[in-house]
Order: C-alpha cells, then sequence, then structure tokens
C-alpha cells in the first residue's frame, strides 16, 4: 500500500519520478458528461512549471499534457481518466555527484533506510515534479467545481518576514498580475525583491499559501475523521515543503476567549450566514456556506548553493552542494498545487454528500 | 462513506453518541500476539474521562471500558477488537431548550444542513465525548508501540497568552504531575490560574497542544499522499476543536534561509543524526529516526455561559446561552487524545513499512 | 488489515466470536432519514438464528439485537449503527477436548499456522454465528432497498441429489412455509427427509441456494472491478461453507452457444427488456433492469458426529469427533445470510451509482 | 468511486478503452527491490494478445508494453510502477452501424443508461482489451511470487460439452503446447475443431478454465470478508465473460456428505497435509499450504456473425450484425488472464500476511 491515491470518491493516483520517462495521473470517479476543457487543464500546469520567471528555476519544461483515456468527442465518459506529462529537459548528469551522499532535509537518507534503494537523480519520486501531476488532476476537480459554482484562490502571503498587511481586505483578481502571485502589489514587489537577494546569496526562504474557497454549499464534510478540515489538512500537508496548516483562526485561537471566537448566526435572504468568520467555513467537520479560509507554511527549499557538511550512505562525512536549476523560494509555484489539492477535496466531498441522505 | 473508519491496516471504526447509550470502537488490524493491559487502556481513558479536575467538566462518567472481542487469555487473537463504553450521567434534558436553537460555532447548523436531521442531546455524534473511543484504541496502539520501543508524550504548551517559557528544555515526566498538564510547573500554575479565571467569567479559552514521539525507527511514512506528517495533520485536524497543525519548524519556517533550516547530518554509533532537528524527525514524508515533533492549536470552547444571539432551524433570531457542564478550556484533556492519534498514526505505519521492501 | 469492514460506501464492519461475549457489527454509510423497524431486524435475526426448526443446531440463542448509537427518534441520522447481539447459551466445554487438534476441513489448522494463536471455542471468529451480524446489517440494507421497491428472495433449490424440478417456476411466497426453505413443496419434503436421515446417521449433506432480486434499476455495478457479479461473488464465496457462485447462466453457459445465451432486446412500456435472461440480470457489470438472479453452493458442514483421523497441534495422529450441537445441513440457514449479503451489495451499488453521473 | 482499483496492499489501477489512444495500468504497493524481466512481462502478454492463433481474433496488436516509472536500474524502488500498451489496430468504423444500436448481452444499454453517454467504439471501457493491462500487472506479480516459489498455472479444461476426461491427472507442462491451452493433447484437437466449426456457423461457445497453484504457505486470506476464496471469485468475476466460479469440490460438493468431503489432515516430513483437497487448499478463507483449484465458467462471446433482432437507443427495432475480428471462444486467451488475476491476489495476500502477527 504506497499510498499513491488520493481521495474517496474523486480518487486520483500519481506515477513518475523527476527525471524517469514522466510523470501522470489516473483520475478513478470523475463522474460522466463533465466538458472537458483541455486548454484549462494546460492553463494550470502553466501556472505551476518551471521556467515561467526569474524567481523560479529554470528548468525547462513545456510540461505538456496528453490525455490517454476517460473522454469521448470532447466530454467525460465515467471511466478512468488518465493524463501522462512527458520529461524532457532532465539532466541526470546533474545528479551523479550526489548519488551516494545524502543532502541535509531532503529524503536522500529516509528514502534509502526505507526501501534500500533509490532513484537519486533529483529526487526521484520525491521531487516535487510529481506535483505536476496533482495539477492536472486538480483542473479537473476545478470544472467540476465550476459546475457547482464553487471557486478557489490561492495567493502567496507572506514570503520571509513579507507579509501582506493584516487590515488588507483587496481583490484577489491581481493574483496572477506578478511572479510572485501575491495580490497585494506592493508587498508583491518587496517579496520578489527579497527572493532575489535570497538567491543570489546562494540561499532560499520559507513563505505561506493563503486559499479562498467560495460557492461551497453547507453540508461539505463528514463529522468525524473525515472533518473537511482533516482532508485539507492531509491534502495540503502532503505538498512537498509544507511544515504546517491552519484554517479561520488557526494558531490565533490559542488566545482567544470563546466570547470572541464564536461566530454569531443571523440570516439573510433566508440564508443562514455568520457574522464572523473565525470558523473558516467550516464548524463540527463541515461547511457552513460561508467562505472557506486557510493557510499553509512552508520551509525553504532544501537544495542551496552553499557546501553543507553531511554524511554518504556508507556514513562517511561528505560535502554536499546543490547543482542543477532550483527555486529559491517555493510559494509562487505553491498556488496552483496549493488550489489543486483544495479542489480534489472539494469534489471529493461534494460526491460523498450525495450518499448523506436517504432521499436527495 | 461516513468515513467513521480512521487508518490503513490498523483501522478503528468508532460509533456511538453523547447522550445516546454507549461510545465504542472496532480496531480491525491488530496483530495477534500483543498481551492486552486492561489496567492501562482504563487509565488511558481516565486521563481523558471528565470530572477528573476542577478545570475540567464536572460531568461524571467513569468510562468503564468492556472489551467485547478479539481477545483470547488476555491475548490478542488477530481478531477485530471492540470496546465499549457506557454512557452513564448523560443530562439530556439540558440540551431540550437547543432542539432548535443553532448555537454558535457549534455543528447544529452544519449537521442540520447535512443530514435534515440531527441528534440535539449534547451535540449527538460531533461531541467530544466520541474520543473516548479514539483513547481507548488508542491505548492499544500504544501497546504495540512499546513492544517497538517507541513512546509518545503529549502536553499543554500554551493557554491563551501563557506559554512555556521558549529555552526550556526540561523533562517531561511531570506532565501529568498537575491538572493543566504543562510539565513547567510555574507555566502550569498560571495556567490553572487563566483556566480558573476565565471559567469564573463564564468564558472559555483556547491553547497548544505539543507532542513528541521517540523512537521511531526510520523509515516510517510514505513518500507521496501518505507522508507521515500528512496522516498527522489529518489525525489531528479530526479532534475536536483542533484549528492547526505544525511539525518541526512549523510556521516559524516561513521565516527562515535553507542555511539556517537544514539539518545536517552525521553519525554516532553507527546511526544517521542530524545536529539540529527543524525537520521535526520527518523528512520527505518519512520518519529519519530523530524525534518527531508536532503541536495542535485548539480553540477556545464554543459553549459559554453568556447570552448570544443566534438563529433557530426557522432562520428565526434566538438566544443561545450554555447549560450542562463543559470545559472551560480543552487543551487538558486534549492530551490523551493527541498522544492516541499520534499512536494510531504510528502503530498503522509500522505496519505499513513491513510491505516496503521485497525481503524484511 | 483484518478486512473485517464490507462494502464501498454502505460499510459493515462486524466483530466478535462464537463463545464470546457477543457478536456485533458497525454499519457505516447508512443516509440519514431512514425510519427503523427494529421488528423487522429482529425477524430477520430469527430467520437465521438456532434452534428455530428440527433440522437446525439445537443450541439456544435469542440473538436479541440491541441497537447502540445512529437512531434517533426511530430514523437514522447518518451516524454509524451499532448493533450488538449477547451470546447466551456458549457451551466452551464442549470444546476443550479438541484445544489442540485440528478438526478436518476446519479453520482449526489454517488459524493456527496464521495467526500462531486461537480462540478455539466453538470455532472463535471462524463460526458461522458471526454471520449473525450480517443479518442484522443486512436487515437494514433491506430497509434501504425497500424504499427503492427493490425485492430479494432466496431459497432452497437442492439438497444432496433432490433438487427442485428444473421447469418449476411457481411462486417465491412460499419459501417461509417449511423448515428447509425451499418454495416446492413437495421437493422440500424429501429435503428434510434427506437432512434428518444424514443427521441420524451422524453425518452431514450439502446444498444450493438460489437467489433472485427485483425491481433494480439498470445501471448498478461499475464496469472494471466493482463489476455487480463480482461485488456478489465476493459476498456470497465470503460465507462460511460457500463453495461455489454462478449468475444466470452461470455454469450451464460452457455448453452454450452465442446464438442460444444472448439476450434479445424488445421494449414494452417504454422499458427496454431481454425476452430471456441467460444475462442473470447484469451485463458488463451493470445491472440491466431484469430480475438478477445467482446460485450459490453449499459444502457438507464439517463437524460430524463420526470418529476422523486427523493430526493435533504437536504433529500427532489424534481423533477428532463431533461434540455439541451443530447443523446437519447449513442451506435452509443460510437463506436469510445469502439475503442479508446480497442486500448489502445492492444498497452499496445503490448509494455508488449516485456519483456516475455529474448530474444527478 | 469507479472502482477501477483492484487490491488492498498490492493494489493495480487500470485505464484506457479498446479504441482510444491505449490501455495502461499503475501498480501501486510493489515492494522495492524486485529486479523486474521485462520480457517476461512481454511474453504474457503475447499469450493474451490478439492473432496469435487460427482460433483467436485477428486484431492485430503487438501489445508492447512501455514502463514509464517506479523501476530504476532494472530494480522496483517502491514507487509506483505505470505500464502503457499504445493500441494499433483499432479500427473505429467497423463500430458506427451500432453506435445507436444495443447489441444483445453486450454492455452498451448498460452502460448508456448508467452514464447517459458511451465510447461505443468496440465497447469502450467494456472491452476485453482492458484485460491486457491486467495481464501486464499480473506479470510483476508473478515476478513476486516466483521470489516465494509460488507457481499459478490455468489452462482450458472445457470446451462447450468437450472436457478433460475427469480422471486424468497429467503433466500441466503441454499447456502452451496448443492454440486451445488445454493440456490434454487428444482433447486439445477436439476443442480446436469444434471452435472452428463453431466459428464458420457464424456463431461462438462457452468454456472453462481451471486453475493450480502451487508452493503458497498455510497462512494466506482473512477469515471473514477477506476470505481468499472470496477475493479470488472476485477477482475472477471482474473478468469479462465470466459466469461462474467455484474452488476445491465447488458445486459438486451440493451432492456429498461431511464424511466424504472432509479432508483428513496428515504430516509429512513436519508439513501438515491433507489426504484429499476437495477444500481446494483453502480453509476457513486461510490457505492450507496444499494446492489451491478452482474453475471459472465463462460464456459464450456475445459479438456472433449472424443478424439479431434488438432495439436502439431511442427504444426502436434494430438489427444487430456482428462485424470486426471477434473471439469465437474466449478461454484459450482467459487463460493468461485468469492467471494473472490470480497472482494479483496471492501477491497482495502474501504482503496482508506480513501484519498478520506481532512478531514477524
Amino acid at each position: 500500500m504506497g499510498l499513491n491515491t488520493f481521495g474517496h470518491l474523486f480518487r486520483i493516483t500519481t506515477f513518475g519520478e523527476s527525471h524517469g520517462a514522466g510523470i501522470g495521473v489516473v483520475i478513478d470517479g470523475c463522474p460522466s458528461g463533465l466538458p472537458l476543457d483541455e486548454e484549462f487543464i494546460q492553463q494550470e500546469l502553466d501556472r505551476r512549471k518551471p521556467g515561467q520567471s526569474r524567481i523560479v528555476t529554470q528548468r525547462k519544461e513545456s510540461d505538456s499534457c496528453i490525455i490517454q483515456s476517460g473522454v469521448f468527442e470532447g466530454v467525460t465518459t465515467g471511466s478512468p481518466i488518465s493524463m501522462y506529462i512527458p520529461n524532457e529537459d532532465q539532466k541526470s548528469a546533474d545528479y551523479e555527484h550526489i548519488a551516494h551522499v545524502f543532502r541535509p532535509s531532503h529524503a536522500d537518507y529516509t528514502w534509502s533506510a526505507k526501501y534500500g534503494t533509490r532513484d537519486y537523480r533529483g529526487g526521484g519520486r520525491s521531487s516535487a515534479r510529481e506535483t505536476a501531476a496533482r495539477v492536472a488532476a486538480g483542473a479537473i476537480a476545478k470544472l467540476l467545481l465550476n459546475k457547482h459554482k464553487i471557486s478557489i484562490s490561492a495567493y502567496v502571503s507572506q514570503v520571509g518576514e513579507i507579509s501582506i498587511p493584516s487590515d488588507w481586505n483587496g481583490s484577489l483578481e491581481t493574483i496572477e498580475e506578478n511572479a510572485v502571485r501575491c495580490p497585494h502589489p506592493v508587498t508583491a514587489e518587496n517579496m520578489e525583491r527579497l527572493i532575489l537577494d535570497v538567491r543570489k546569496a546562494g540561499d532560499t526562504i520559507g513563505g505561506k499559501v493563503s486559499c479562498v474557497i467560495q460557492g461551497c454549499p453547507p453540508g461539505l464534510g463528514q463529522p468525524v475523521f473525515g472533518k473537511l478540515q482533516a482532508d485539507l489538512a492531509a491534502a495540503m500537508m502532503g505538498i512537498n515543503a509544507a511544515k504546517g496548516f491552519e484554517y479561520g483562526s488557526g494558531f490565533e485561537a490559542i488566545k482567544m476567549r470563546g466570547s470572541q471566537h464564536n461566530d454569531a448566526f443571523y440570516t439573510e435572504n433566508g440564508l443562514v450566514k455568520t457574522r464572523t468568520n473565525f470558523s473558516g467555513g467550516i464548524q463540527g467537520g463541515i461547511s457552513n456556506g460561508m467562505p472557506i479560509t486557510f493557510h499553509v507554511a512552508f520551509k525553504p527549499v532544501a537544495t542551496i548553493m552553499q557546501e553543507q557538511l553531511t554524511v554518504d550512505d556508507s556514513g562517511q562525512e561528505a560535502i554536499a552542494k546543490g547543482k542543477g536549476r532550483h527555486d529559491p523560494c517555493v510559494v509562487p509555484r505553491a498556488v496552483p498545487i496549493v488550489e489543486a489539492m483544495a479542489a480534489l477535496v472539494i469534489a471529493d466531498h461534494i460526491l460523498l454528500m450525495r450518499s448523506d441522505k436517504l432521499s436527495l
């Protein structure tokens, strides 16, 4: 049970390594009758792909997605949808020098300890390249959610010490207007400058991605182990470099009183709403119809262009130094990945909800 | 698919409501040959049970656990282990006044929206009483982990603004010596005083539980969707009132440089170790043999002894006011729940790891 | 992963041993809003329980079912439904003489080899007593199917050499009118006489149960691994003593030509039907709206009242001789079990079907 | 939940349609360290592929398998293994005439009823072409079983009325020596002649495949819903055209007495064995170390070269007549499919067994 499958009813199984033939995903459980907008899928992949701006890795991949099954005359049939993204610009030679060295804070050592063998080229299966497959699948989940008038917007809210002003309440429509994917233009500029400085120093830096899901009906999520926040947390903590997850008030709730934190209900046009949203749109594990909000912390990328003391696979001291092409900060490219994983969770619960009641 | 089952190979299914006949759990996948220390299971339940100190709810439940199956002559047989905890002190009358009122930040509204019906007595299935079943199951997972020399210690690290000093590095053996379950005695006293003050004001307060897992072999966790931190996050975010999860450096990683954050490897007595542990014992989703560390944020309990404006199930304005017996702060009793869920995750991955390699 | 759970969306987990405290089941995934007719559940259990006639085991069990959760004011809430059936008449002393002996064609040896230990009392978990839990769960599945106007009727079609005439096409309403549960009265009498003769000789005999499911909509079943016949086969072959499964034409199809076997379509009142039903109501793994028909072969019960040469758990020759109370023929009591398992499969696929299409 | 995944720990997910781009499979859960003999995988595919003899369909497919992931330097890494088989000789035009016609005893009607749309070309996802993916995956399962000294041999035991003499006890090594895959040469000749006659008449015929699994350790299988025969039955009944499954004595057990049917235990060289094997190597759902034997009934292929009265998707009467290239009898090509599915089940239970006991 390799656990390369994600989801309950809308399930994806990904495969492929960073420097193998390619990366792919099989979606099982996508309902029939969904028109498949291939251009949109490619756009989503383009948002994640390397080489798209000067603050990300310069590996050149077109990330062209081939749909191999499950679609007939442009519409899903209910059969598994397989998508394949060939690798084009793998430079395995960049990794031969670390075939026996355990790079600090990478998966080299743990993978070797686990499997007794590993594909050392570019991190193999542990590479964030695998997330391309998730973005492709997430694009289809988004097409499904569009039909339910649900939208998902993630953005970079912090890089290092620089964060969007806490009282900011602007539009999310500008997210894609800068390379950082921060909707606050001034902050975006500062973030970009910081990332370039860090890269120049051969270093990397952490960041935070925030996400808002709008249009969810009340009733998504299962009350005990399938709480919506639990599935979202698993989805987010399954992304490479993620270190923390919080929803609604998150870690701030620790300091709050119940009288502050409780979200008062009221009705508007026959809909039940809350005046505040510390609940982050989820109560008792179930969506309440308010926007779902959450944040994900990402660590600085482990590959730095500096010499680091480490050990090799025979236990001897060794030096690791980054070679190849890497991101100085993961969050700009993490934005579409966070959205994709969120879309997969919500699409899954849309289908799960269909079995809640005796009569639909 | 109600998702009342947790785990891949070591699986638990819980059932029962706060004010029904009782609460229970079926464990499927516990290996045969484990001596079952019933006294230990009861001790774990006693750590979670209500009425154990003056800072928790005064509901009186002995939480006596009846083992119904899966054990023969004191040893597990490989068959499902069913455990049942009868409810004794349910006072359903305390809830009749809220049968039609949606209490703020409770699951009342979302549950009604989802299922079209609900057991309003004490939160029904959404009550934290359900976690007693998890603690019973977690106790058996702990017995399994003991055989692998793995230990789990959770403790309260923050209540409101009061937290253990950040440079503290003391013993965890004093956790159970105070009602708050904070291993730093002075901080514990301050926390307890704060909780009592808050309760006196008819209010509630949030807190943080930290956890350390020691003795894990390298190799636990699966590299993609079954990352150890993803399963831990799902486990923790499935606990009532949890708002955030982070492991290792967590949200602090956002501000760090890669050169600071990377954990340098070295060898000691033939074992690979890291000089720092910002990775929190997990790299690439797989344990590296260092202590696994994580933190869980909990919100203030939603039931407060104050009048709150809300709506009822016909959409009319209504007043909610807490009645009955409730916790002013959830974290002291959350400690054994966090440990139980962590134990379930680790036991599950201990079994999963047995299929990693062709030869064991 | 003990695999004590059955089903995809409508899932049951059973627990308990023949001579332990009791037998139980947790149903997870039953939709909310289903009125729970407890009397009906008990009736179904009574059809399976021991001691109901002179041709079955004389163990005395009332098989009274206690519903522990998931129901509020007589209606399902969407929460797990736990049902418990205490054991009352276990006579463990009947089994002490075989604690170390491997009874021929029982699970004694295989269980010991697998788990290194076993609960030898009455077969422990391997006893058909476990199926009481399935019948209780199946009763709830039947209540769900009633709402969809689907009915399930199983009956004994063969005992030893005696079978219902192949050209018989009578009513299934008489099934419960005799102890054998054969709807053809003359055959039923012959079967009963045979069973009594066999028992008098200290022997046992095999039989066949046939089943018809009426009222299924077209569209149940998934086209590849979730074929309706695959799930039904797994359900039936999971019943103790089952040796074979066939649906529609079954093993007779081996001798047929395609031109004979193909079921011609026609329409009647706007419904698509087939003139023959060699397909047994399933084509390509999916129900076609015609009656679903299948047959299950059962072996003679392994416990006979004769001395048999065998070995004990130290590998020494030993004598096994049946003691206690046993069925001379399993099929009369297998009828409600076959119905229960069929009901669970169909209820599960009714829920699965809700996710087939984009729009319901 | 499209149920295109099979297995518990050793899991395969297949995708692809008969006349789409290709067919594929992702294996998740294959342990690391298994040398992958690509030639063997291709040989297995060649045994199933069309056009291999004059008694099977003449569609020309090389069925060349491309391994896309999960292997490094010829050895499995523990990552998902993706295999892809491009379609080469699809002639979709052969199917345009039946785009709106429901062919008798095909999945045309049921698929349309289920999904509201279908890929009518060559049966789309319902085509037996999908089983190529299973054979590729099964080949890897066989490589795993080889390491455990387990071997699987299936063969044709009956075609129409012609079957291997019941007292035959010859070698299985001659199975591949004739086009029918029947190890009894005289019977094989008769079968082949019958199949050719049937095809000449534009008709098709049913058959039976028998299978023997040798070398299984005692202890495979789980005692309740995961009985080895239940998983094997699901595996076999999930193969296109399968109508029945029986193991050991199978349907013959109906007529037997317990005193005949019970398999007496004895020990030989310290191993527990049985003198007869009516149990088919499985007792209480768990392997006992004796050869596992089972039989699968297959119906005559639904596509016949004769005119058949049917209806179209508007409910009007229509004529269906087979066009294109089809098998007159499915069993010769079903042999490698039966073996593949059996191998997947056994490999899965080999891994499941690793979690049975506390100590390995």
